[in-house]
């Protein structure tokens, strides 16, 4: 079931004629972009180390008082490698290999940000809810094992890598967190940004490690642009993606892990949504494959204990202010996918559009500080 | 091209064969809906009358404290009857009478609450930007002539019905609004709700016409459960959707008018966004046609003058809480979509998905708070 489809978009290439295609391509995912010509060296290398390569571009009229202002992000979504029970170390490392592989060809194919799924060092093992082996994946953010392998990489390539991973906080008593690190081109750690929201949902047992982030809605001010990190289940929320735009986001990423059939159609909606309505790029990554656990589990919905909890559908996407939106990468390989972006369609749409010159903020301002009281009477009108 | 695909589900469903059309459903549609049972004389009136008629069914769990809730909706769209320089008066009955001829089919088809279109009593003239003889359209909302309409349908068929209108606020200096007006099923008026956030932008020069609208987002307790309007550009703004949710509203009707490739591919994303990330149902109406005006006017757009601005694509839809959706309305036709919502699912899906609880929507009134003030610094973080 899971590979019934490889992805939405192949299936209907394959079937629905070259007239009626365009405009449902049309209607279901706005302007076409251009495809990407990458090097046939990289196709291969794609090809060789087994994952999914597609690139687009995303552009924007020219302009006479700005030059483009062109970034290549690149998504990665992956699989595990090795088995959940295999030691710790050994499966940061087969990850950290894994990926660096496909940074390779990221950085063959001129990506200037990376960004990698959540928790991208270890199976998404909070379905258990078992608190060991799991916390030891976790690591300091500014220097710990992983940061200093994403740094070398940002320096190799030249490349921003933006890297989500479970944090422990030693100077603050050794917290866990689910955090996004930052590192820049420069090799250097630039910040890191927390989960906002934590879901408790299914098999989403997150708030039984970590608690809502503490570092606000921070904005990273790179060489190519300036993104945020919206990890997971923070796209439900618009609030969330609204305020990364308001402190100046250009592209907001959206690492993520993420499986099950109520999700799914809800994956192409929320990230695009947060593009057309905060007038920004965004970046929805996740994870793919099944993963299985030695202890059986039960997922709190009356069924019996099991191994896994269904497969993460990948299918990550980059969505544009416009409405547009690249296709999905595969619902079952891993996949990188490269988008060039062209920064000045925000500013365009913006002034075309006008959503937040039109979005009254005043107003929800004071509204929403009186709808946090206690003594809150909704505005109801009754006959 | 306006005529091209009829349906966007009518093209899948005519080319996709049925093992994958199951799942391309499912991931664009989200879990299938069943198929409103309609009876025979009802499906030919809607023949007769030459409108697409389409039922489905937002079933909710059982409870066992809570008898399910079930409410009908109605979306109507429909072109206008009479050319757009025919007298005023003759333009406003012919509405009256074709839309009245669709009410009745939503009464055969037990419909508790139907919504029209936006401004549904007019030709949507505002891409002139002259005053005469568009002004004219405007009635009062309490007791004009189209709400006067409104509540004899209401008492006749036991119907609440929300209709959007032109209004002239006598009381405050005869001033312009775009109103939906709320009737109760017993008859009564029940009050109004002014469109929140006005475009400006290609042929929507609304803000010529009227201002922001004053009443904030109130909500209307019907004998059949709490709504709300957010009309037409409000669809855009997350914050709006929001806000009519917080004050408790359980149908958020979402009643436009729009054209044009750029919102086409937006309209399946926003309003559907709304109803996953409130824990509400949506009803988003658009109306069909082309509409001719005897001056000609220009776009803004540096393109030649011209009397229409394309084709309103229709495509109206319900979507719940739960990632589901409806197909669409004809993009061409006029239609009625009628719903039948258990609103139980709404409770359902938010004790399960958390959105509110997880929403920390203190922070949020903290930092939009001190996001509008004008010595706000953004939160960015530079190397």
């Amino acid at each position: 079931q899971a590979g019934a489809i490889e992805t939405l978009e192949k299936t209907l290439e394959t079937f629905i004629p070259d007239a009626e295609l365009k405009e449902v391509k049309r209607i279901l995912y706005g302007k076409e972009l251009k495809k990407l010509i990458l090097p046939q060296k990289v196709v291969e290398a794609a090809q060789e180390r087994e994952f999914d390569l597609q690139g687009y571009v995303f552009e924007a009229a020219p302009e006479q008082l700005r030059t483009p202002r062109i970034v290549r992000v690149g998504l990665i979504q992956n699989k595990i490698i090795l088995p959940t029970d295999a030691p710790v170390l050994n499966q940061i490392t087969a990850l950290h290999k894994r990926v660096s592989e496909i940074v390779e060809v990221a950085a063959f194919c001129g990506v200037n940000i990376v960004c990698f799924q959540e928790a991208w060092t270890m199976p998404f093992a909070f379905c258990t809810r078992e608190k060991e082996p799991w916390t030891e994946f976790a690591e300091s953010a500014e220097d710990g094992f992983t940061t200093r392998f994403c740094q070398e990489l940002a320096k190799k390539y030249n490349m921003v890598v933006v890297s989500p991973i479970l944090e422990r906080d030693e100077i603050h008593g050794g917290t866990l967190w689910n955090t996004a690190v930052v590192v820049s081109n420069t090799g250097q750690f630039l910040g890191k940004s927390r989960k906002n929201h934590i879901p408790r949902v299914g098999d989403f047992n997150e708030s039984t490690y970590y608690m809502e982030g503490n570092t606000g809605h921070r904005v990273f001010q790179t060489q190519f642009g300036r993104i945020a990190v919206n990890i997971c289940y923070g796209r439900h929320h618009p609030l969330n993606w609204f305020m990364y735009s308001i402190n100046g986001a250009e592209i907001i990423f959206n690492p993520s892990a993420t499986v099950g059939a109520v999700s799914e159609p809800m994956w192409s909606v929320e990230a695009r949504n947060a593009a057309i309505a905060n007038h920004c790029f965004t970046c929805a990554i996740n994870r793919v494959g099944t993963e299985y656990f030695k202890n059986e589990f039960t997922s709190g919905n009356g069924k019996k204990a099991h191994h896994e909890f269904g497969h993460f559908y990948g299918s990550s996407y980059v969505a544009a202010p416009d409405g547009s939106r690249s296709p999905g990468l595969s619902r079952t390989h891993d996949g990188l996918l490269v988008a060039e972006i062209d920064l000045n369609l925000n500013r365009q749409t913006a002034d075309k559009w006008n959503f937040k010159m039109t979005g009254r903020y005043d107003m929800y301002a004071d509204e929403l500080t009186k709808a946090t009281q206690n003594d809150f009477k909704p505005n109801i009108i009754k006959e």
